[in-house]
């Protein structure tokens, strides 16, 4: 449809039809579904009327090409204007074919490879008759408490920002021309990862200018890259909830950045600003919410029921209610709903993408891209002769999908147990759970110990379930399991070498097992093939090349730990670590256990040659930035270089380090490669205390290496200018 | 002198006398020292002349009547226009007679008794020759890694404020007429207490709202009292270190507050300003610290060395110096030291009062008000014919005064055992160390599984050193140090009751005490009597009645948690804890161990009746709120009791829980007390989005309990006013 006609098909509905557009509702209320009989209850207590439900404009969790069709059609029946449903879902890091969860993206530092995953799930689902994915989650955290940690790509606003970009390049394709791609929703708006104590859906407090430094970027990120919609966050933004806050979304999200896309609540935040108390009861919530500009309000009736009255009273203006309409109707027709309201539904085409073969080697890749080697004494990868026992609750757990993976099948993920055997010599491997996840029994610890009495090496598979991180999986304590710390203390009595390798969804104190093994093999939760992926790093088929993305602190009495921090005024000299008045801690080290960008490969880099085409640079005139690296080791790797810079003063401070560029290089044995950086006076710009977004002439420190600890430096002057 | 008589000063006096003025710098610099001879070093290496010297205007850290009278008498025989120098020291619970820790005074809940304390600091110290303390510290903290949480009252604003205003009155007094009181220096301005991780000097990061709403306070109210001076912090508000923060120094203190008093640097905060990455060199460091209104620079030369050049250049006009400088000599003449520059300095009168019997029972009250009964199965107080075992590194240990103590002698203080030993019968109490602070031998454990064997009870006298809390004593594992648990565990195993008595500066992680141990006592550093004190509590000849006014976490991991936080949008239902998408942690309550506000007594009070005037509050009426409080107990006893309100909705959340008053109840077994008291509409108000002090209309819940925890409930309305 041209535009004018969708005017005119605004102009020809009623009110109720219009407020009935910004309501999504799961399947369950709608008839078509297998669950229609249930719906009776809810509907009622929701105080929602049959006709509310048929003339409602989304739904949500629903998938299954069948499934979609059926509902489709049976609305479509009843729609008086023929105004098509859109079906949205949470596909967050895969469909069917399960890639490993975000963090762990992440930690490939290939945006291009994150592209691929979101195509692949978009097609999956769209296929599978959805419109609309609610991701990318590309909240910024520093709080390994918080369990949504999995969900996003780190701490650093530039790696965010480019992950950003791809998801939503993955997942949106050519929207138009494309059916087999999804409309992607950017999340949470805004600063949703940093809640107060790590504790899921807390209070968020910050100045502004930290939001527009370091968490906003990502969002914005993905509105530049044409993401169709946006979603709130469940958080407070400086006292008001930001599902109405009216100075973010209005002020913010479109005045100032423009998005004229459709804003959705997250699931009942409308409601939920009574309990935030920010609402007294849910016609100030609505009337919050339609002031602050959400189009659509998921799961609960505020809109539905108080909108009419809020209209009748003069309280809210018929525009605002035209304008969210409008952008919904926009959003069906550049799907091309109206045309065809079944758009990529497809039963046969289900069956044949759906976690077909490709999809799955894209998801191993990525695996293998995605394990991050944090330490090794050079028991990995494992001897082709050795004898292996593998040990732990993960060995033989195909629990390694990782929260947010709705479609996703356990029991078609590719244990490890499982691709070990097929990679050893016969009889080379042993294999016991030596204990749960929680739990350890007397006889669980003696089949460990009797399995790891012939073996030249034990493998350990530890780890967090997926329940302990995802949504409302918040942590206070966040080491592995007790039980599993003992079973460490056992099997390290033996006095064989250890490759200890982690399951799990967030950074973790690693006290108990990082000392204590010889090899740690970060593997997050990797996916459908994460078996496959993590025992082919394991033999050495595959040579990890994956860097941290979000610092491991030494404990968790250390957070927030993050490279990005400021100086303070009385930084400690790591040489004078007995004086007092410095800014430290008594009992622990202020750097993390592991920085940001660490990751370790079966070869070794050396680092020369820093060089800097330029001591001065000019807002016209960038800096070449070239660096050399060598494989020092005897394997082929890819080594990921990393660029940082100092301001060393601003107006305001600056951190110590900022991520500016990185490159990678595959090199061979005894090969070397210059990586070659372009730094330019817009990189070097921030936001004042008047918000302004400007650089400050003066001295920079610039940084390459291998991780943002270890590195060279070198100096530059920005010259004052007119232009600046 | 007259004003007039100032300005007349001010124009006589050079420029580099003017500058010198602002200079800050320990006794050692000045002749009359005994440490004269060693300054040629500092001296050279800070680039300051013996001139600059002769003409500064004011000392730190140098006390005792003589030896101030010797500096003062040398410095005036140089000094050509005759202007004295100015004494400051950090006195911060005490002189000589050492007082609880300021969070300890906290918990006493009578400011009067806070009030009586800097009063006798004050005395001590004016008669060895001071002028001004930096104090009071009325920083609101939250996080218990913090080492400097033990200077502050604790995590409320309310609270914080009426000890605030106590603190001046007491140190000030009537500072003109009584040469036997000091000059206040409120710090540390702003937020200082707020640092990130809780590492100390770390960067602090806010909302401006939050930053008024709840660190502000105590500020403003010390300076309502007539605190003559402010302090700025280490750390950065809003990214601009708050020794050059214009926006927070001149905006919000001068031009806001109207405050017209000396504002000095914290020690060499001005040239931390470089290592922050605020300022390239000292000259930027010192243009921005002058301009922002920092009078006083403490211990660096910026301004010495650097204004005269910023003069020149025009960068700083003349009149910010003479700003500065009359400041200075307003103040110096408000103590009358003009006419007499030795002031209250007298070594007849020190050896009179410095740690008199007065003083020091001042000082015991204060601490038998401050310890805090955390748990009691019954045990406490101790029966008269028990056997006692006294086991502990704190049974001997002088290390009872705590940080910022400086001139405190920790021989002088009241032992724990000493105190014990006198309060029993004879041969009934036997003692042992048992372990040291962080080490256990084995003959440390037999030594105390010995003395326990014939005990009827085991009193542990367990905590930190001093120097694990204060300033630069920072933690990450805020639990007791690994030996002492381990001493804990080996007595537990004896099955006899075990009451024990936490010597500390922190709010800690009780774990591995708390529940073996049959009752805790909170003793933190009580001071110079602490030991007599905390034995008359454990004898029962003084019954407990303080109250926490931090809140002890469960674990590091749960930190931040405090009382007055903000409800979100999905609260855990304490009935359902199971539930997964709420706010909580999956592996801790959200509730701390103890809420602020808790505290036990040897008797027990009943709470009834709770009753408010009216349903409905309008700004012309106040409501009066009434309570019912019954001693149910067997002896007499002293009930602190707290109302808090909750404003159920507002245009920005408001906490759970605000303290908005108490009474102290003193009552006989079964006699019982009526708490009365007066909530207007004024409290209700709060700082809106706009930054706007007003009060919303609507619902509010009155709490009246004896904890922030355990409380009646009662609702009423505001209604709408147009005076609102």
């Amino acid at each position: 449809m041209e535009n004018h006609q969708l005017i005119d098909l605004l102009n020809q509905m009623t009110l109720e039809e219009k407020i009935a557009q910004l309501l999504q509702l799961t399947a369950h209320f709608h008839e078509g579904t297998e669950s229609e009989g249930q719906i009776t209850g809810p509907m009622e207590e929701m105080g929602i009327s049959e006709q509310m439900v048929t003339a409602s404009g989304s739904v949500l969790g629903l998938s299954g090409a069948q499934a979609i069709i059926d509902v489709q059609k049976a609305y479509m029946s009843k729609n008086r204007l023929g105004i098509p449903l859109l079906f949205m879902a949470d596909v967050v890091h895969g469909f069917k074919t399960i890639f490993p969860i975000p963090l762990a993206i992440g930690s490939s530092w290939e945006p291009e490879l994150a592209e691929k995953s979101a195509e692949i799930s978009a097609r999956e689902s769209a296929v599978s008759g959805l419109h609309v994915t609610f991701a990318p989650m590309v909240d910024l955290v520093r709080d390994p408490r918080w369990g949504r940690v999995m969900e996003t790509t780190g701490e650093d606003p530039y790696l965010n920002s480019l992950f950003s970009r791809a998801f939503v390049r993955g997942y949106q394709g050519n929207l138009q021309e494309d059916t087999e791609r999804l409309a992607a929703c950017v999340k949470h708006f805004a600063a949703y990862g940093a809640p107060e104590g790590g504790r899921d859906y807390n209070t968020v407090d910050m100045s502004e200018r930290n939001l527009r430094e370091y968490y906003l970027p990502a969002y914005k990120a993905a509105l530049d890259e044409g993401c169709e919609m946006v979603m709130t966050s469940f958080n407070t933004v400086d006292g008001i909830p930001a599902t109405g806050n009216e100075k973010l979304m209005r002020g913010i999200l479109r005045d100032e950045w423009g998005f004229d896309g459709v804003l959705i609540s997250d699931w009942a935040s409308i409601r939920e600003m009574i309990a935030h108390g920010a609402a007294e009861d849910d016609c100030e919530a609505a009337y919050r919410a339609i002031r602050a500009g959400v189009d659509i309000e998921m799961m609960t009736p505020c809109y539905v029921q108080n909108l009419p009255e809020l209209l009748q009273s003069g309280r809210v203006d018929k525009t605002l209610i035209d304008e969210a309409v409008l952008r919904i109707l926009r959003l069906k027709n550049k799907l091309g709903l109206f045309e065809n309201p079944l758009r990529g539904a497809d039963p046969e085409r289900e069956r044949e993408l759906v976690f077909c073969k490709e999809h799955r080697k894209v998801s191993y890749e990525l695996a293998t891209k995605s394990c991050v080697l944090l330490k090794n004494n050079g028991v990995l990868p494992l001897q082709h002769e050795s004898n292996v026992a593998l040990i732990g609750p993960f060995a033989q757990s195909d629990d390694i999908l990782g929260w947010w993976s709705c479609e996703g099948v356990k029991e078609d993920a590719v244990k490890l147990g499982t691709a070990l055997e097929e990679r050893l010599q016969s009889g080379k491997l042993r294999v016991a759970n030596g204990c749960d996840i929680h739990s350890i029994t007397q006889e669980q610890l003696e089949e460990a110990l009797e399995a790891a009495q012939t073996a030249d090496i034990i493998v350990l598979a530890l780890g967090e379930d997926s329940s302990m991180s995802g949504e409302g999986g918040s942590r206070t304590d966040i080491r592995l399991p007790e039980a599993q710390l003992e079973l460490v203390k056992h099997l390290q009595k033996l006095g064989k070498p250890i490759a200890a390798v982690i399951f799990n969804g967030r950074p973790l104190d690693l006290q108990g097992v990082f000392n204590e093994a010889d090899a740690v093999l970060e593997a997050w939760f990797p996916g459908s093939e994460g078996g496959a992926a993590v025992a082919d790093i394991l033999v050495g088929r595959v040579n990890p090349s994956a860097k941290l993305t979000m610092s491991f602190p030494q404990s968790v009495g250390q957070v927030p730990v993050y490279y990005n921090r400021f100086n303070t005024g009385r930084p400690l000299d790591p040489l004078k670590t007995e004086e007092r008045y410095v800014s430290k801690y008594i009992d622990s080290p202020n750097e993390p256990l592991l920085p940001f960008g660490y990751g370790l490969s079966y070869t070794t880099f050396e680092y020369s040659d820093l060089t800097l085409s330029s001591l001065e640079m000019t807002p016209n005139q960038p800096l070449t930035v070239s660096v050399k690296v060598l494989n020092t080791g005897t394997r082929a790797g890819v080594e990921t270089v990393q660029l940082y810079i100092r301001d060393v003063s601003g107006e305001v401070v600056r951190p110590l380090r900022e991520l500016k560029g990185y490159k990678k290089l595959k090199l061979a044995p005894g090969e070397h490669g210059i990586a070659t950086f372009t730094l330019t006076e817009e990189q070097l710009r921030y936001h004042h205390s008047d918000l302004g977004f400007t650089s400050d002439p003066g001295t920079f420190h610039v940084f390459v290496g291998s991780n943002s600890r270890d590195t060279l430096e070198q100096k530059f002057k920005l010259a004052s200018s007119q232009l600046a």
